[in-house]
């Protein structure tokens, strides 16, 4: 599971070695997938009509698998579908949760496309030490934000496995299929099992890549001519590849199309680099549900900065963009280019200063998360279950 | 997956080595299950008032887990259910396939109790090269035939998994529970699979094992009162061992009843005790579709005989019932006791002869398969739906 540049990333981990983060030119070579080129971009952006997303467009979203097949098949008038998700661990998100369902959104609102979004309870109880109603309800509980995202409720399913198994035998039908071709060998391959995981965990792959099928959702699909051709764009962080590795792999087997991805960098933690922000620890991570006073004192007590010892130092040798946290996250969340660029500029030349900087980003992330609640707190539980009830969905 | 007396039992495969079949005394040292004694059966047979069933009598029945467990709950008043199974990898039965659902028929008209039938056609799915539309037809057709046994509608739910999974968010819930406590390990130790077995066959024994919990059929048991005590009784072939082995081991961590079984000896093939019948292999078997003219030519031709060469040699030396397959059928079939001990004593003796013997056999079998059909014929789409409805059942 590690690379020559000794990054450890699996969908359970991700640990890098250089204070700069990932090896991701190195992660894309091991994994086997395409860098995001400026000519790909481009073409996207001309199908579409408009730019791209920031996080295309600056690099966050930095790989893919056959994102060019799916701009084929829009292009010749043929739909695809959207699938995301998330493992319910804790009932707070952080703002790096957001990333994914931001691009997915935008993407949805953009092609009009229909959106499921798995909910992988099974996985964290499969995983974690908690009990399964506790894994259920962070699943009502997540999906809740994530409705507050903003997804179209005509266009999207949000479906959590531990009841979605039990609603559709076409879903368990889907992964019983995959399961059948699917060795324990490769996924030990794949995903570092050994022989003393539970056979819950090594059949576990098969339930989150049936998604990619329209097979498993025979309520949004079935009625659609030659449903069985409509292709899948999956956006995710790339250390949920894996996944699809092993899903494209089975895909041709099968007789359906081959998921696509489109793959984003992790969400740094406070502290840095290193490792992906993550809700178990919980000072490496701003939380949806944060006052505005805990947001400012964990960024300005743990945001790793990238600017000088001190001040004199700082506006002698400048600040490593690179390095600094606070300038990452508003890489993910400042939408103004014009801006962020000024940032990095005067940050790098040592104009402006680490505090300043933080200062900004505290006002943004305070501002977003804000918002964010104020949306969630009028997502009711007709809402959440309109969203989760199976059903056709607007194309 | 080999004992000392070299005989190979697995759920997937039965081969003896001796003439007179399977070492079955070895066989419940190795599993670790207990013989059912006499005073067990008289014990059985004070607590229901009446004679055993002659499978359990003839030690056709010859060993469980747990059976006292069952009687001491039952005669102080506290419920139990019925568990049994079937894996449909073809349309026919045959008359072999009857033996489990003749004993649970008749316990469950001697306890009135619910009665639960698995249609393992994921399984099927699995391990054999059946199309999946295939192997759920297959499921039906079985269930009709399962039907025509005689089962009482009001007390028996018959599902095959891969509906019913769909159907019912505890039973993938239940699974997933098992799945959590089951290592690779395990089931490598258990059922000798291997690392190029495909992931669904490594999690498999799971989805055997959750129908032995009351909560994977809300629909029958959540209105009772403390319904997760409520035990469960599985009669099967000693092969299913293994599964059942696996899921006493999780019981007491998932704080539910262990199962009790009730375990037969394998129904030999035509061909002799060394294997049990088939229905893959048509030569070795019965079966429930086949005409009066196949059953007499089937058994005249290939029912391995224990009787002298010659005439002669027969009246000199008489015949061997042990290892004699239409005497090893009148025992599972014949259920004049006095009858049967009269042809036994004058086979061993050589004074019956081998075509007599066949002679009772083929009357017995055709009079018994021609009944079936008869029954199974009156079976409609409408009384199938009934017993594959999740419900209320009686207690």
């Amino acid at each position: 599971m590690q690379d020559v540049s000794g990054d450890v990333i699996t969908p359970w981990e991700v640990k890098a070695t250089s204070d700069s983060g990932v090896n991701y030119e190195q992660l894309i070579h091991r994994f086997g997938c395409s860098p995001l080129t400026s000519e790909l971009v481009e073409r996207f952006e001309k199908v579409i009509e408009k730019p791209a997303h920031h996080l295309i467009r600056r690099g966050i979203f930095f790989a893919h698998r056959d994102l060019d097949h799916i701009l084929n098949k829009y292009t010749s008038g043929q739909p695809f579908f959207l699938y995301t998700g998330r493992g319910p661990s804790s009932s707070a998100l952080h703002v790096g949760h957001l990333i994914p369902f931001i691009i997915t959104k935008w993407i949805q609102d953009t092609f009009k496309v229909p959106l499921v979004i798995q909910l992988t309870d099974d996985e964290k109880f499969l995983w974690k030490n908690i009990p399964m109603e506790e894994v259920m309800h962070l699943a009502l509980e997540n999906a809740k934000d994530i409705i507050a995202v903003g997804f179209d409720p005509a266009r999207t399913f949000i479906f959590n496995n531990l009841t979605y198994m039990g609603q559709c035998p076409e879903f368990y039908q889907t992964v019983c299929r995959i399961q059948r071709l699917v060795t324990y060998n490769q996924v030990r391959g794949i995903f570092g099992f050994n022989d003393m995981d539970c056979i819950g965990k090594i059949s576990f792959p098969a339930i989150q890549a049936a998604p990619s099928f329209t097979t498993s959702f025979p309520h949004i699909f079935s009625h659609h001519k030659n449903f069985k051709n409509i292709s899948c764009l999956i956006p995710c962080a790339i250390d949920q590849d894996p996944y699809f590795r092993m899903t494209r792999d089975v895909a041709p087997r099968l007789g359906l199309p081959k998921p696509s991805l489109l793959l984003s960098s992790f969400f740094p933690a406070l502290q840095g680099n290193k490792t992906k922000m993550s809700a178990s620890d919980s000072n490496s991570a701003i939380f949806l549900t944060d006052t505005p006073k805990q947001i400012k004192t964990k960024i300005n007590k743990y945001a790793f900065s990238g600017g000088g010892a001190t001040v004199e130092e700082h506006r002698a040798n400048g600040g490593n963009c690179d390095v600094d946290v606070s300038y990452q996250y508003l890489r993910f969340f400042l939408e103004d280019d014009v801006q962020l660029e000024k940032i990095r500029t005067e940050y790098t030349s040592g104009e402006l200063l680490t505090g300043n900087l933080k200062k900004v980003l505290i006002s943004l992330l305070t501002e977003l998360v804000t918002e964010h609640q104020r949306r969630r707190a009028v997502i009711t539980d007709e809402m959440l279950r309109q969203f989760m009830t199976p059903r056709k969905l607007d194309f």
